[in-house]
């Protein structure tokens, strides 16, 4: 059973990293090392013949050399030497291997791509299942498994199957900054062996996998991942985005990891079909990420909006109108609270709400809120951490600290879904110890620490609160 | 003369802020200390009967009790002051007022919208010119006048005249952290007397500015309107984002500066026939400030993109393309020459370059990017300064200092338009110390240093690039 030795590498209680190196330009020193200090729980075998000792390890000439049993074995030798180390595999009982080795059909050249076949058939007779050729493998944080330095080491519930391994660490990394961990990643290359269809299926029915993100080049067998994708996508949420999606991509793709961009308009409705969800670009796949991990179900488009000046205000109706959310006026009903409560501008007040002219009457942006979260009018919230204001650090910060309380305080109280857009404002031009990032950063992680997400802009949270709303109609 | 006053508001030599208090809760308070905070090159009054000393500077219990001329009026007062103020004015002779002072029709209430009629009447009889009510007022660098706080010092080439304050300060942040300076700005609100034509006018022939940058919400005469843009873009480029584009939005703006919306359809149009720029949203218009800031003229379509691995080669293909760009293959000419130079992937390297494949042979990415700059097949550069690899601290750091060194190489060398895409990594959660931002930042100075401007991702940058394209073409 395929499963079975997935299981098997992803629950790996002890790994070889044949190629292991003291090198740090080669990739045999990373795996090494990204076992290491990431606190890899079972054993560790670097195997290099040039070497008596790897990173503090004890070194083995060759596989065979190793005492113990190796459940998976991480290749980082050059392409020429597989063959050879697949005998050892064979002769050791070695069930699964990961071949970082790279430079086989992506070069397009017709020896290398013999070498990739001459290799499947040698596994094949072997018993040996392989993830990749050209590819960066197994990130498994309850085990400790990890193909980056600086990924989380606490669990979660996201599962990812991702063609680049370029791909797969910066979504690794910027999903977690937006608080999202991770169940179990994989980035599997050429897809030689494994294909998207086996780890998706594996993925479906993992119970620590909660909803499943996945960057495809080319299909091995369509039918077959049409057939893992539906049974995943009735379990649990699944989101592609797709690489070569036009002709210069299609050829990137091939020089990449080999594969066959095939038809957009053919792909697009097949996802469809099999009740998955497309994202169009990496942006939108982090932002429905981190959508499905932090909200409830979305019901409805009556989304209330609150934060920022008129300028922000405006940009925001027009914004999540344009996204297919309703922006709503203001009920009657709040509007006579707001009156019968003695607020003087309850006429003027409207959705969104203006932050810059409520101050003064007792009420904020956030009572705001609270009304709309409160009343039947509104399916969805959505908050606007301004940075807009004419103030200066004492104040802004006081600001900031306010406004993270008071939407936490409504992400407790409230069961809608509470989206946060916390303005994205990188690093820019000289400012690199400036005080607003610490500031925004410290607010990013008050909200997380809520389960409230946080956004780059009210564009995009309001298209993947759209999004949401669709899925979940769709499947009511 | 509309624009004799202008020129002595922007170039004021003295300045009354009524209104003017040390309590950091009033408006009068921050813009006092803007003016002494940024450096103004003036005289400031500070104007409140309620205190001798403002910040420091004699405070006048009246404008009339001032000694000396004063050019220009910054109104802090409450809606019901502005008359008898007003009043004032004409008596010691003021010609020109920014009213800060807010509550008037875009309340929505008659008797406000009455008050701002009467001020009106009030000015006009007087010979008073108005900016706003309901707005920021002026940002002259060179007069170091300023309505923020951490507003640029020094000055440069981008004039712009925005409805909305809050927007206006976003921007001229957003946009100064990515190395863009300007030469005059005007938040102008209301527009009760001066309105966005006038502005627009007074730029266009301004020969301190060099582009123009508009957020319009209503206009307030059409054809004066589209008169003075199509003079203004006749004379330099007018890039224009609309506020208030849906339902929801012009009911935003209506209470925000009292506008009418008017249809997008007309409006569009009418942009286009002018010869100036349409901007789909704020990030777009940042990124085309840059880029007509910083770039020389885009005159083709053909792109050359390297940088990053191979997912990201893909997904730059993919985006330049669905952008408008022209991914072209690699010629034979430059196939040749890394095969006659030893080169041994000389037929696998392509366009985009993966620049995880081209280590080790004495050919950087850097250096395909040069033979492209050299060659008549492309008519544009992008960089992409790729984070995606499993690399630590210290060769990251040297990889992100050495990409630089090429891209500033290039830039100096070649006359090709050079983008450079450099993440767009956000702080994100609890990791507000994260050393990468430290250095994205410097790589981003060292960039802008160079002239050369950066982009958060491939698809922003080739969609500023397409624009460019579009807007050399139409006036060749």
């Amino acid at each position: 059973m395929s499963v079975d030795i997935l299981d098997e590498i992803f629950h790996a209680q002890s790994i070889a990293v044949v190629g292991a190196s003291n090198n740090p330009a080669s990739g045999g020193y990373h795996f090494t090392r990204h076992l290491i200090d990431y606190g890899y729980r079972g054993r560790v075998y670097p195997v290099n013949p040039g070497y008596s000792e790897v990173l503090g390890l004890k070194a083995y000439p060759s596989l065979k050399d190793i005492p113990g049993p190796v459940d998976y074995v991480i290749s980082s030798v050059p392409a020429s030497q597989v063959l050879g180390m697949l005998d050892d595999c064979i002769e050791k009982g070695i069930r699964a291997i990961h071949l970082f080795t790279a430079r086989f059909s992506e070069t397009g050249r017709r020896e290398a791509a013999e070498l990739e076949q001459k290799i499947l058939r040698r596994a094949r007779q072997g018993g040996i299942r392989l993830i990749g050729p050209n590819c960066m493998g197994v990130y498994c944080p309850q085990e400790r498994i990890s193909f980056g330095y600086d990924f989380p080491l606490e669990a979660g519930s996201v599962g990812m199957v991702f063609q680049s391994g370029g791909a797969a660490t910066e979504l690794v990394r910027l999903a977690a900054q937006r608080g999202v961990r991770f169940s179990k990643v994989v980035s599997y290359g050429n897809a030689l062996d494994y294909s998207e269809a086996d780890f998706l299926s594996y993925l479906s029915r993992d119970t620590e996998t909660k909803i499943v993100l996945m960057y495809i080049e080319g299909i091995k067998d369509g039918r077959r991942f049409i057939s893992s994708l539906r049974e995943a996508a009735s379990a649990k949420p699944v989101i592609i985005v797709k690489g070569g999606r036009g002709e210069s991509g299609a050829r990137a793709i091939a020089s990449h990891t080999a594969s066959l961009a095939g038809s957009m308009r053919v792909w697009d409705t097949a996802i469809a079909q099999a009740g998955a969800i497309s994202a169009d670009s990496f942006e939108e796949l982090i932002d429905l990420a981190v959508s499905f991990y932090f909200l409830p179900p979305v019901r409805g488009a009556r989304v209330g909006v609150v934060g920022g000046g008129g300028g922000i205000s405006v940009r925001s109706a027009d914004e999540c109108e344009e996204a297919g959310l309703e922006v709503v006026p203001l009920s009657p009903e709040i509007r006579e609270e707001l009156r019968s409560r003695g607020n003087p501008i309850w006429d003027w007040i409207g959705n969104p709400t203006d932050a810059s002219i409520t101050g003064g009457f007792g009420f904020s942006h956030i009572d705001i809120l609270q009304m709309m979260a409160a009343s039947p009018d509104f399916d969805l919230l959505i908050g606007n951490v301004s940075e807009g204001g004419p103030t200066r650090k004492e104040e802004m910060v006081g600001r900031l600290r306010a406004e993270a309380a008071g939407y936490v305080m409504i992400g407790k109280t409230s069961s809608k879904p509470l989206l946060v857009v916390v303005g994205d404002k990188s690093p820019g031009v000289e400012d690199y110890e400036f005080w607003r990032w610490t500031e925004l950063s410290k607010t990013r992680t008050e909200l997380i620490e809520a389960g409230i997400p946080f956004y780059p802009s009210v564009s995009r949270a309001a298209r993947a609160a759209r999004k949401l709303l669709d899925y979940y109609r769709k499947r009511e």
